[in-house]
């Protein structure tokens, strides 16, 4: 399966930042791209730095807009697209939405973000509702589909989930950055863990990883960048800098399977004293 | 905190590995260790190599005489150490158990190692009866230490188990290497793998850790050494080669909480969405 991540800066102008997201699909289907995997929240700049009540009108149904031009691209250029949606799902419950378009265009499933974070210049809790569509890998014609989002990224649990549901990759749309106010050595270990803790989750699950992150600067924070594609032991097989680009990478599908045969964690899992991983904290 | 891991090949004689282990621990108080951790099974070759029914008379109780000899020393150079016993439990009950001497010399605790491998070279599910402890820190005079073994290293579950239990640290004696058939790339892949997905622990949990492992090559298995303490996000404080080695470093006690209060990841943990990672396979 070939990968094909669309990493840019987005501006306040929606058609521009479908523009863009237009020619990465265009570009990647060029280069012989199976899916391709958009960053989070791409149709505009990143309005949770602040809580402001009219930012709720960017949201938009699921299906709707955004999934029907997604879907188009889709079917036109023959590729499975993985996009992010602010979904107004009715009056008071809004969600970071992950839309999976099938190559034939076909709208293939989403995924409501589950982990919502909130800290300076991440305002989530405030717009988007936890999701409720739980851990399901969403079913393509390129394959099984662990699509996460963003935040999710930090938890083992939910990659772990998409996994025993038989996801066949893990896919991260992200908008993710540094703040400013952090030194380099801080801005260093915090890019380093947010690669790190993905490849862990390659690692523990024995599957390929692709995480798409945004860049530029908006209004403090500076989004990092740095999308990249790793192998079922979190090898690395393509990674982005801090610059718009056009990333892919070609995991070999059949390595999923002989690295699980090798090292099979979820033959020795010990479901039975797990059970206190549903609990907030063990005191 | 002052950690020090003591990396070392192991001969036949237990008296000379006993004796690796005491110079490990003298050399380490004398740099100021308040906690010293030693490599999984220390007191000989990694017998699991094979299968072979007179191997089991090697274990001996937990508290025994392994534990006296440690003991001892932790009293005599006060410190804590971490270490590693082939229990024999009862007739047939035998566990690959880690054990904590405080500084006074008094036993803290054992953990049984839960997760057991399987794969050639490393026996250990003929061995091991998989732990029956659960994942519960041990309290010791420089902390609650969250005490793992080898395998369990590879699951994210045990890690965030211990951390949900208010472990201060993640420790892991641990016997891994190289399997000499696998080529340079996929032993560095592996190598690599191996630190990464406890960098990745850490990072998800927002804990130091530490793993020592042993070095040598012992019919067959090319220990790869490679011991390594890391911080709450991931950072690596130190790294062993492949040499026998006394490896120091001192984790910032503060960092944890600050780096959970920037990354509150035990927030925002899906508590309600997570009870099928007590499922074998979703499917």
């Amino acid at each position: 399966m070939k990968i094909t991540l669309v990493q840019h800066a987005c501006s306040a102008d929606p058609e521009a930042n479908l523009g863009r997201v237009h020619d990465g699909i265009a570009e990647a289907a060029a280069g012989g791209a199976d899916l391709v995997l958009l960053q989070e929240l791409h149709n505009g700049p990143y309005f949770c730095v602040r809580e402001e009540v009219r930012a709720f009108d960017l949201a938009e149904p699921v299906p709707g807009p955004t999934t029907e031009r997604l879907s188009g691209w889709a079917a036109r250029y023959g590729v499975v697209v993985v996009g992010s949606v602010f979904e107004r799902r009715a009056a008071g419950v809004y969600h970071n939405t992950a839309v999976v378009l099938d190559r034939d265009g076909r709208f293939a499933g989403r995924y409501r973000k589950a982990h919502i974070p909130d800290d300076p210049g991440y305002s989530e809790k405030f717009y988007f509702t936890p999701g409720d569509t739980g851990f399901e890998p969403i079913d393509t014609a390129v394959g099984r589909l662990g699509v996460l989002v963003c935040w999710d990224q930090w938890f083992p649990e939910a990659a772990r989930l998409m996994a025993l549901a038989g996801a066949e990759i893990l896919l991260y749309p992200t908008a993710i950055g540094f703040d400013p106010s952090d030194d380099d050595a801080e801005q260093a270990r915090q890019l380093d863990a947010w690669i790190t803790v993905q490849r862990g989750h390659a690692i523990a699950n024995g599957l390929p990883l692709a995480a798409c992150n945004r860049v530029g600067t908006e209004d403090g924070n500076h989004f990092w960048g740095n999308s990249f594609v790793c192998g079922p032991q979190g090898e690395m097989l393509a990674r982005a800098g801090a610059q718009e680009t056009v990333l892919s990478a070609d995991p070999d599908s059949a390595r999923p399977e002989q690295v699980r045969r090798v090292w099979p964690f979820l033959r020795d899992r010990r479901i039975d004293a797990y059970v206190e991983l549903a609990r907030r904290f063990r005191d």
